[in-house]
């Protein structure tokens, strides 16, 4: 028994660690955004936490590897591990993207559901902590936030795409941002992932 | 007992209920595909569905949520709640990238595959009223049917974009069906998740 | 006891063969991008191994349907199963696609793609024949290369889409080589995914 409780509390502080790395990732997407000249080193920015994020979820998974009683289902562990990992692969991968195809100027669009991600990031810090008491009541109303951020996002980034066909620009040029896009959507995707799996991890233990 | 059994025959009133949707759905997909003109009201008409089956998916998650004993495996219920809605939404999502990027006409590969999308519907209506005995036999060649169907539609749409390349159209246009190409195809394979789902429930029970 | 043995044996067999098939996939892929020229027979060469493919998955399945003790977690046999026969079928999906798309020439870095997964194939045929006496330390090292294969295949894809842009070619064949480089991505993705179930298996029986 002894043995056990320190472990249960550590899977809660990584996972609060992984979320913290996460919100350090969302801000820097949202510097490149407001001042795209910092593309290069904030790109290389991203990167590192990028890595950092891969370690703490190395890290999450082989304790879950080597303990036989965890606190929350092993299953649920998994998903909110790889999620937020996921969140920040996903940012990642679309600064890289902005850097290997020399976009020269961000959309508009670029700037709001950077705005999104941000929020969602902040509302998944707000929710961590809270995951170890499971208090279903504090959790519940960021959980419907950061879900209705992600339809927010989906419809920025829905009229984003129609934006690039209307302004008839270098379809070479739409086919750059569309896949942008897809990086920052499935990054929105993500953190509704983990909105799901959290209030399932409520729902269950309260 | 005599609580559980009400709510057993409960899931599969609502499987019914959700294929209903969808095959409303799948008509109004055929409406749009055979008379464009119709697009702007029957995409609204298709939001309005697509709300039904968000809400039906809603009714059915949170049954499973509150039932002890249900009446298939948990997970079963899971998938083939997801997958009906999944077709909906991804009917929905086509026709709304149709009415946000303005095209002009459907192709003639669109036509194609919207009849096969509805016949995979009827399929489904066919098959859903009968799962709740389970007679594998009655149910197995409509399943393979749905499979066939999803093999016709991939076909159709590996065609429908080799087509775009042939003719040498606006690259702009050839994005925009790629698109919604994309959702179109999604919806089949979703159609052919629901087959492999009720299938997998037909062996395991008959 | 007399009757389940010879079956686990078939599981690690079936394997086998099912690897085996795909090493010849890979090498038809490679042969395609050092002779362009031998497009249309290669493609149907690779249709005829992705049935084959499809043949041998259909086999495990069936098994594993009826066998009621296996040698692995069925989740792991289904896993396994399923990426083994996913790589076949997007190396088939991205050939299929060079034919129907009407690509002249391949790109430099279609031929680094071809070594890379043929590379992956080679390896995941060295530790599947292994898989049965399940030697940790025979198997790790592979898996590894394996993972690390998936990582030089991915730079390799994101600066062969960079490169579409930079050689400013019509838009209609960057959207063609995407798509086919999209394809090709998975089937590295997927034998990474063969390379962590069988890490997995590996830790659980060592």
């Amino acid at each position: 028994m002894f043995k056990l409780i320190p472990q249960e509390v550590k899977f809660f502080e990584m996972f609060v660690k992984s979320a913290e790395n996460l919100l350090k990732g969302a801000r820097v997407l949202k510097d490149i955004a407001n001042d795209f000249s910092s593309l290069a080193e904030n790109a290389a920015k991203l990167e590192r936490l990028e890595h950092d994020s891969d370690q703490i979820t190395h890290e999450i998974m082989e304790k879950l590897n080597k303990t036989f009683v965890t606190p929350l289902d092993r299953e649920d562990i998994h998903e909110l591990t790889a999620a937020l990992d996921d969140v920040m692969d996903f940012i990642e991968a679309a600064t890289e993207r902005m850097v290997l195809y020399k976009v020269s100027v961000p959309t508009p669009e670029m700037k709001e559901i950077a705005e999104v991600i941000l929020k969602q990031a902040e509302e998944i810090n707000y929710v961590m902590p809270k995951l170890k008491e499971i208090k279903h009541s504090q959790i519940i109303g960021h959980c419907i936030e950061i879900n209705r951020l992600e339809n927010e996002g989906d419809r920025i980034l829905r009229e984003a795409v129609a934006g690039l066909f209307d302004r008839k620009i270098d379809p070479l040029e739409v086919i750059k941002w569309r896949d942008i896009y897809d990086y920052l959507e499935t990054a929105t995707d993500k953190c509704e992932d983990i909105a799901v799996t959290v209030e399932g991890i409520a729902l269950k233990y309260s």
